[in-house]
């Protein structure tokens, strides 16, 4: 590769620039935060929003929490990437929190006379999971793709995922509050169209793909993280008492799942003994499928049932489906198919089962939101496999292109030797040439 | 041992399926998060828990990240029992809270009509501090249990624990909102009680019984996540302006005690330097004893003094007494005697004297969740002494019952040369045998 | 330096005492949580201060552990020095919470006829950012400071702090609410006057100032919690709306610093390689220079560009100042001229170009908050300037006379070879005098 790895800093610049002359154009306060008169209407706006903000703010830092610290940690267990896997995962989140408040706000003014995009809190909390969206992607190349690379796919990745979003959850009304088909769905797929494009043969012979003792401890505060604020996650969206519903079936569903886990894993395990792999990623299986159930009337059994069949899902995955996907040529370094995939696909499937026996006795106010329209259950639960069937196309259909794309020799790609290291794109303990230094000692 | 050891498995599903069925028998959502009419009470009562639940939540959260991350990293500082320490946390967590719904909910209905148990993020923050207290207690026996023993110990405590908690705060009426005596002092007692059963020379003998400088600063977040979050845990069962008040207690608690804590150890050790062990652990030693206190009213410089007491009862404890209990045969792994038994017994007897001295006109409307019923204040503060008495009793007993069926070696036990580390039971770095590789190669 | 180092044991215990016996004189429930009678007017008051603690709270949290995680883990960095890092940032908080508790009280009780200082979580935030100061001035003086020296430092910053707070928020009114000059600039500029004062050539050469790949991770993770709580920290004093201006405003500029931040890093890296440098500090930068700004109409591309230029001045700082002010000697650890003098002075600039160019019209009803008084903008814009001369002068000032103290070699000063070394101070794993272990071995 050499010397010429600037072009990242163009591209970051070059976007950066960008955004700014966007937001210049499109993005203004919303009203409520920022009043263009003192009327008494304003005023109701301003207190009524005032309210939800600080109903919603708890979540929302729990969501940044899980997209900073879960999925940044979770990512260093690579001996020799970790600052890459956390620092690109911080670069990424960045961008991609400014450029889909760009992107989610284009695309919710469509069918509207708006022509600017109000941003407020829950603005961010979108924003927020698009990153997630991309952060997710970003898992199954690790360690094989440039920054420059990373930037691309993200930029690109944004417009898909609000395509998904916008045909799933905007036209076709598929109900999905935490995310199931339209983030963990969308993102594993998109990351395994790109991954399979990708591949080459290097990546599975690196002895650098390995975690060290350490660096397994480290990953599982990531983990630990991520099983602690998903409840936010796929709370934060959800209106009214499904808020707490989906923190209840949340909490249930993730707590079946990580006592499943590790059963299985002594279980399948030639020794009988637990496999940190499981542990780290397995254990959140029951947080992805709940996703779309989250605010479901699915009671209590059902909350830990759908953790159980997603942990299941999940540790069978790693273990035995892993290995067989490697072997067709999809390298997927963190296991995003068994993760994301699986259980999102259960939870899409689960989702049908139950919306189709829906009654408003049930649901009382929230019926319309769980069956809309003047659909009949069977009809939503029939919109709710169209959902995942979408999503799932328009990802890999995204992935695909976009890993196309990427391999074109442009984007500072690397070479077979430099996959799973830092010291490619880092300064690192090795090199003496730090500039500061260097600065001092030619003065003196 | 050898190769016997897919036990867990098989009690983990086994529990788990149990435990679905007993969800599916006994357990429902709270009315207010799935109203089953449409009436105006329903809608009354549905916005009035929203209300409660949008001010609960964040503190609900902090107390899941002390039991699953503060507790979880606190323990790491094991050199070669980090995989163990965090997991078996995780693990015993989720569980707890699975089970402890249904122990804490049944015992709810004692005395009522009712046969369902209502389940909300109220019952999910009673399952965390069931949950806090088997944890306490397992840190009592880090290293030296098989995670067999650890789930049969939990399953047991948790009956022990409501039994404890249902005499003492339910039937006695003893004031403790952040668990001095019925989470702290009942943890450590009941810890205490099954190490001293299962104690063996060899746990005193091991070279592995020792942190690195590495694994002291993993640990050390953990401490820190504890001490910040503290305040949330003595304050999530408060009512009122109570709350605040236990917050602001429980700071000023905590903070005297860290600045104590630095000032014991540097004085203890024999060459004037501090030691990570206080700093790890009697820093929070403000917290525990603030429990029985946290919503008294004990004024700004008594809450510092408490703190102050509480740091020296926990630093002369590790550096005096634990070496003394070694001796006596009670090997506690992580000194929870010291952190968690004295500063409880501490803070009992403070809200003994602190509650003799309440008169309705320090307390205005809160005189009547202090002093109970038409008690005197100083036949309330006898209960105090009471409830003491009671946890500890009713501790120890359970706890050396357990300890005596861990000690039937049906249970994965460990042998003297198994102590204090993960490759018993986990898959670690050494070995090649990876199930998946070999598949590939397998096939190759 | 020998045998002497029981003096910050004293030194603490001594301050603890004087800290309860004046909490006792002074400091009292504020009467909303701990109401004195049963009025009419008292319950108001108390319902009025739990709806606000409610929204409060969680913020609270998150600028708490800003300061003891963020900070305390950012400081990990350095190869040898991990415990005194995390724990000096641990004692001086706890420390810093008691004293100025106290003395912000004392300065709020100027001009008024109260001789109580009434304490709520408000006045613990309040603490919270004078420990914040605190702790930002201790990062310029890392590895060259004995804890006696460091609690000296905090007892007299605390009141030069609360003096540039009273003269610039108290009386000159100006605009400041995330504190860029009276946070951040404060805490640079009273660190760089105390730094520069003991500065000592033995700094510049000590091979113990490095990082390894372990603590470079370690410190990552104080970064992301920094990035991540900012939002909280500039809008917890903010009032009404402005809270939610505050967080999207800050959420805007950090993220538009961090991608930045990575451009500028390969950019002037001589091999275009990323720093861990920047990625650990200058990425916050955008939250320093948004302190003045965050509650303002910056509008959300002007968000974005302050968040640019701040990681401009932040990143080009560290690659090219820092060597110079070394060469003059000033020694600062951390880079905090770069990361907090350089981008809060940038924030008041900015902050008083904004200022000038407000009108009624745009602020509405938080018009009067934003330009004080009758004043016009371009009168408030000039005290804004006032603020930052001010704030800077009484911070040098008070570095400089408090270097001049700590200098007097009576505070355990460090010799040349024990600088940036944990063992001087801690108990390390070399050391086999356990006096645990000895008194065991003694009896028998």
């Amino acid at each position: 590769m050499g010397s010429t790895r600037g072009k990242e800093s163009g591209i970051l610049l070059a976007a950066q620039v960008v955004c700014i002359v966007l937001f210049g154009i499109f993005v203004e306060y919303d009203p409520a935060i920022a009043p263009r008169n003192n009327s008494t209407e304003a005023k109701q706006l301003t207190q009524a929003t005032t309210a939800q903000f600080n109903n919603l703010y708890p979540f929302f830092q729990d969501v940044h929490v899980i997209v900073v610290i879960g999925i940044g940690l979770l990512l260093t267990f690579l001996k020799q990437y970790a600052y890459s896997s956390v620092a690109y995962n911080f670069l990424l989140t960045c961008y991609v929190i400014e450029w889909s408040v760009l992107v989610n706000g284009w695309f919710a003014l469509i069918g509207t006379t708006e022509t600017k995009i109000y941003i407020n809190t829950k603005s961010l909390l979108d924003a927020d999971f698009a990153a997630a969206t991309v952060l997710i992607s970003f898992c199954t190349v690790l360690g094989v793709t440039s920054p420059t690379q990373l930037t691309v796919m993200a930029t690109i990745e944004v417009i898909f995922y609000n395509i998904s979003f916008y045909v799933g959850v905007g036209i076709m009304e598929v109900v999905d509050v935490g995310g199931s088909m339209f983030v963990h769905g969308f993102a594993a797929f998109f990351g395994v169209g790109v991954a399979r494009v990708l591949y080459r043969e290097a990546q599975t012979r690196s002895d650098k793909e390995d975690s060290t003792y350490q660096s397994d401890i480290t990953a599982m505060i990531g983990t630990l993280f991520l099983w602690l604020y998903w409840p936010s996650f796929n709370g934060s969206p959800a209106e009214g008492v499904g808020r707490q519903r989906a923190v209840v079936n949340t909490i249930l569903s993730l707590s079946a799942c990580v006592v499943t886990t590790f059963a299985i894993s002594a279980l399948i395990n030639r020794k009988g003994k637990f496999e940190m792999v499981h542990v780290q990623n397995a254990t959140l299986a029951g947080g992805v499928a709940m996703g779309a159930n989250a605010d479901l009337i699915v009671h209590p059994f059902g909350a830990l049932l759908i953790g159980v069949a997603a942990s299941i899902s999940s540790s069978l995955g790693y273990s035995y489906l892993q290995p067989i996907l490697t072997r067709r040529k999809l390298h997927d370094t963190c296991g995003v198919f068994n993760l994301h995939a699986l259980p999102g696909m259960l939870g899409a499937f689960v989702s049908a089962i139950v919306i189709s026996m829906a009654t408003p006795d049930v649901y009382q106010e929230s019926y319309s939101m769980v069956v809309r329209g003047d659909r009949t259950p069977a009809l939503q639960a029939a919109y709710q496999i169209g959902g995942l069937l979408v999503s799932t196309a328009i990802a890999l259909f995204g992935g695909v292109v976009t890993g196309l794309l990427l391999k074109l020799r442009v984007w500072d790609n690397l070479e077979n030797d430099e996959l799973f290291e830092d010291s490619i794109f880092w300064k690192t303990h090795d090199e003496p040439d730090d500039l500061s230094v260097e600065k001092i000692e030619m003065k003196e």
